[in-house]
């Protein structure tokens, strides 16, 4: 009798569920430092999920970092631009990690048909959507 | 000449960097009112990108909801189990949504090569990893 098959990986694969729209030509590395305004374009086929999402909310945002440069061993101490100091990837909020997934905290100014106009946005126009959550920090 | 091609597809694809591990049977709805504790054992190849993580900080941790079923338009709109009402999915914290990426913010009890000790669990034993992000709502 040979070894037990191992389990089969779990295979995980996102779909966009829209876009992130901004004019502005560069955005701060961190949704606490930002004032940007700009638009989350959700796709239509995912409207009737929007539907309890008001202004004056914050909302928690997942997105795909689609520009930053593949991950590497190298990147697993990273040196930050603010402090200057090297860290350890997961205590900063670099783009480049090894699932490339960033996450802001947005207030959302208006909801329109499937458009969310929020402010705080520290992603680039064109930037893939994956996830709006409701954020509280009590349930 | 015909029309432009439309640009391939961004592939988002995940990898796991480690798994969940918890002996409680079952788990909160929400971390914010969770006290379960637990292990987040994450791989060897990604130990130095733990180094600053510190006991009493506060993280915030990416999981893949492995054992939800898959979502279908009829989960645009969900019953949520506490308040009862019917909910916009992106106003709730199910774990069927169209991308199933979980976010809780669990409290590091103490860290021990790449096994961290944590507080708040509301994942199941064997949840796969995604990322983990330091959590602060100023930069």
């Amino acid at each position: 009798m040979g070894a037990p098959e191992p389990p089969p990986p779990v295979r995980m694969e996102l779909v966009p569920i829209g876009v992130a729209r901004t004019e502005a030509g560069s955005v701060p590395r961190h949704w606490s430092a930002s004032q940007v305004r700009g638009r989350l374009l959700i796709d239509p086929e995912h409207a009737a999920g929007l539907r309890d999402i008001r202004p004056g909310e914050r909302i928690v945002v997942l997105f795909w970092f689609d520009r930053s440069p593949a991950f590497t061993p190298a990147h697993l101490v990273q040196r930050t631009p603010r402090a200057g100091a090297e860290k350890g990837v997961f205590s900063t909020c670099s783009p480049v990690r090894p699932n490339p997934v960033g996450m802001s905290v947005l207030r959302v100014l208006g909801v329109s048909g499937t458009a969310i106009d929020v402010e705080g946005m520290d992603m680039l126009d064109g930037t893939p959507l994956l996830d709006i959550k409701p954020h509280h920090e009590e349930a």
